[in-house]
C-alpha cells in the first residue's frame, strides 16, 4: 500500500466504530441523566492557551502549527483550556452552578504505547461556580454512575479518592518549603504506579530525603479519617478534612459508596487542583489510571477571567476500552452488524417493487437493505443472514411475505396493505 | 479577555451543541435505517494522502504541520481520502457493496465567510464496489430521506442531478481539447452560482470562444432526456444518457422522485468524477450547495488500490443550519432544555433523602436534577421550570410528592415505593 496511517492514530472501521460509539452513547446518555448539559468547543486553539494552562513544557506534547497569517495554533491536548475559555468569556450570564460535559477528540504528540494514543476521544465532566464539596461528590456520583452503565462492578473498578490540601499540608509538616510542593507532588503522583526502587530514585531526584518520604507515607497510608484527626501536623488542613468526611456521605447517599474509598496516595500529578482529587483503577491492573480529575478552582483565572470554583474529571477511551475488553463487558452483539429488515425479490421481474418496498420500510423508520444483485432467493437469504436482518419481506406481485428469521414465523400481506402501514406487522 | 477562539471556529455553548447534534443524529439515524455502516478516520493523515487525490494547490487549503519526527501531516479537509486508504488496505476482504456513512470534523484554511467556515461537520455517505447506477440512486434516495426527515419538502431544497460524461461529450463536441476538458468543467461548475457577465469573463480567462460556450449552454439547458437522444453529437454518450434515464427510474420508485430535477450545468467542480453527478440547493438561494456528490471510479487507485468502483456525496452542517434557520425547521425545543425530574426538599433536614431519591432516579433512567442550595419549595420551582423539568418530585420525611407541571396533576408515594420503582408512577 501506498498509504498508511500515522502511527499512534486508529482507522474506525465499522466494527471498532460500534465500540467507540457504544462508549460515547452511554458517556452522553449518563451525563444527560445527571443534569448535564453538552458543549465542545473548536479543534484547535491559540498555542498560548494550552501553554497558559500547563507551561510552556507543554508545548513539545502538542501537534502545533502556524497559519498562514502567522498564528500559531495547536490541536487541543484537552478540553479544559477551552471550557475556562468558554465560561470565562460568559460568566456573568450563565446561571450557575455551570454542569457540563463534552466527549471531545484530542491529541497528544507522545509515543505511542498500551493505553496511549496521539489521536482519543475524552469523557469530560464539570461542574463550574459551586465551592461546596457537593458537586465534587456529585461527579463522583456521575462516573459511578457510568462505571455501573457499562457492567463495572465495585470488583473490578474502584475510584479512590485523596486531597490536595491535605497532601499539601502533609509535604509542608515534612518541613518542605513552598517551592518545594509542585515537586513533591509531581513525585508523589508516580508513588501507586511505580514500584519501591524507582519511587525511591524518584525522591532523590526530587531532593526529598528518606526521613521526608517516611513522614509523608506514613500519612498517605492512613485510611481512617478519624485517624487523621489526630495527627498534630494536619490541624491547619481540618477543613480538607471535613471536606472528605462530608464527601463521602453524600457519596453513600446517591448509592455510589460501593466503588469508593479513601487513598491519600492520590494527589495526581498537575499543579491546578486545588482540592478533592480522585482516580479510577481497574482492580489489579497495572495500567493508567481510568479516569482522574478534581477541584481546580484556580483555573478560569489562568486564562484571564475571574475567580470561580470548579471541579471535574477526565476519562479516556482507550483504557477504558482495554478495561472493558479485558473483563468482557463488550455486548458480544456490537461485534457484528444489525439490520431489522432485508428486503427479497420472491419472483422475477419485481425489483422496482423490492424499491418501493424497501423505500417504505426506511422512511418508516426501519433499517432496511436490499442486494444490488437480482438472485435466486436462497442467496438473498444469505445476504440477509450475513447483514444479520432480524426479518426478511420476500416481494411478489401479489403480496408481501414477512418471516422473522430467529422464530421462522411468517406473515402474509397485501402489498397495499404493507405500504400504506409498514409498521403494522 | 486574553483569550479567544480562532476565527472560523465554532464554540459550541449548550444551545448550539444541542442544534449540531439534533442534525448528525438525524444524518446518522437516515444512514443507519438506509443500511450504511459508520466508520471515522483519523482527525490528521500524512500530508501526502491529501495532495494525492486534489494535487498539490491543495495543500495551500491545509492547515499542515511537522511532527517530532519530522513527518509532513495535516488535518484532513475532507474525509474521502481516508475513506479510499482504509478500504484499499482492507479491499479483499470486504464484502461488496460496501455501504458507508461517516460524519467527520473537518478543517480548512480558507478565509471565513457566510456558509463557509475553518472547522466544520460534513455528512459522508458512500457506495463502494458497485458499477451500476443502482449504487448513485440509492446514494440520492439516503439524501432525500434526510431532507424529508428534517421537515424540508420539495419546495425547499431541490436535488439537481447531471452527468459527467454527457458534459464531457458536450465540451468534446464543442471542440475542446482532452487538455481543455478539466478547465472547461471547473468554469461550468461556476455557471449556476454567478451572474451571465461573471460567467463569460470566467469563460474568457479559460480560453473558450463564445461559439463553444453557446454550444455547451445549449446543451446544459436540455431539461427532456429524451431531447438529448436525439443530439447527434452526443452520440457516443449514449450510455450517459441511458444511466440518467435509469436513475430516475430507481429514485421514483424508492419514493424520491418529487426531490429530484434533471440539471446538465451540474457538472462539479472537481476533476475525480467519472458519472452521475448531483448538487442539492435550497429554493431561491443564493448560498453555495448543500450537498454535492457523484460517482467517481477512480479514487481507488489514486492512493494506490486497485481499480474500484465508487460513488456518494457530501452535506456540511454551516449551510445546512443556515438553510434550517431560513425555512424555520430547527424544532423550537432546541432553544431550552429539558428534564425528567427535578427534585425539591419538601422540609428541612431532609437533603439527603433528596440526593437518596436523585440517585435513584438517575439509575433508572431518568434525567434528574436537585438545587445544590437548600432553599424553599417555591424557589427550587423557578430552578425546575427555568431547567425545563417535566415533574418534580417533592421529597418529605412521610413520602414523596410527584407533580406534572405541565398538567398540575399531582401523586403521592411512600419513599419506599419511590425508591423500589421509581419507574411505576
Amino acid at each position: 500500500m501506498k498509504f498508511q496511517s500515522v502511527k499512534g492514530t486508529r482507522d474506525f472501521y465499522p466494527e471498532m466504530m460500534r465500540v467507540r460509539n457504544w462508549i460515547a452513547d452511554a458517556w452522553r446518555r449518563v451525563s444527560l441523566r445527571n443534569g448535564f448539559e453538552e458543549y465542545d468547543a473548536p479543534i484547535f486553539e491559540y498555542l498560548d492557551l494550552f501553554t497558559a494552562k500547563s507551561g510552556p513544557e507543554i508545548a513539545e506534547q502538542l501537534f502545533s502549527f502556524t497559519d498562514r497569517g502567522g498564528r500559531n495554533l495547536a490541536i487541543r491536548p484537552e478540553i479544559t483550556p477551552s471550557l475556562a475559555r468558554m465560561v470565562a468569556a460568559k460568566v456573568n450570564s450563565l446561571p450557575r452552578p455551570i454542569k457540563w460535559f463534552s466527549v471531545p477528540r484530542l491529541c497528544r504528540a507522545e509515543r505511542p504505547q498500551r493505553g496511549r494514543l496521539r489521536e482519543f476521544f475524552q469523557w469530560n465532566v464539570d461542574v463550574i461556580g459551586e465551592p461546596s464539596v457537593l458537586a465534587d461528590a456529585e461527579c463522583i456520583f456521575v462516573l459511578v454512575d457510568f462505571l455501573r452503565e457499562v457492567g463495572l462492578t465495585p470488583d473490578d473498578v474502584q475510584v479512590r479518592i485523596g486531597s490536595r490540601p491535605l497532601a499539601v499540608a502533609a509535604i509542608t509538616a515534612a518541613g518542605i518549603g513552598e517551592t518545594g510542593i509542585d515537586s513533591a507532588l509531581a513525585v508523589l503522583d508516580k508513588r501507586p504506579k511505580v514500584d519501591d526502587g524507582q519511587f525511591e530514585k524518584l525522591c532523590e531526584g526530587a531532593g526529598l530525603s528518606s526521613q521526608q518520604i517516611e513522614c509523608i507515607c506514613e500519612f498517605q497510608d492512613v485510611e481512617d479519617l478519624a485517624e487523621l484527626k489526630k495527627i498534630p501536623s494536619l490541624e491547619k488542613a481540618a477543613d480538607g478534612i471535613d471536606d472528605l468526611v462530608q464527601l463521602f456521605e453524600y457519596v453513600e447517599a446517591m448509592g455510589a459508596g460501593d466503588y469508593c474509598r479513601i487513598d491519600l496516595r492520590v494527589v495526581r500529578g498537575l499543579a491546578y487542583y486545588t482540592g478533592i482529587v480522585y482516580e479510577v483503577f481497574g482492580e489489579g491492573e497495572s495500567l493508567r489510571a481510568v479516569a482522574g480529575g478534581g477541584r481546580y478552582d484556580r483555573l478560569l483565572e489562568v486564562v484571564g477571567g475571574p475567580k470561580v470554583p470548579a471541579t471535574g474529571f477526565g476519562m479516556g477511551d482507550v483504557v477504558l476500552e482495554i478495561l472493558l475488553e479485558e473483563k468482557g463487558r463488550l455486548p458480544a452483539e456490537l461485534r457484528s452488524r444489525a439490520l431489522d429488515f432485508f428486503v427479497i425479490d420472491g419472483e422475477d421481474g419485481i425489483f422496482e417493487t423490492v424499491l418501493r418496498v424497501s423505500g417504505a420500510l426506511r422512511r418508516a423508520g426501519f433499517e432496511a437493505d436490499f442486494s444490488y444483485k437480482r438472485q435466486g432467493v436462497g442467496k438473498q437469504l444469505k445476504t440477509a443472514n450475513r447483514l444479520g436482518a432480524a426479518k426478511v419481506a420476500i416481494v411478489r406481485a401479489d403480496g408481501v411475505s414477512v418471516k422473522d428469521l430467529s422464530s421462522g414465523k411468517q406473515v402474509e400481506r397485501t402489498l397495499e396493505a404493507f405500504l400504506a402501514d409498514p409498521r403494522g406487522l
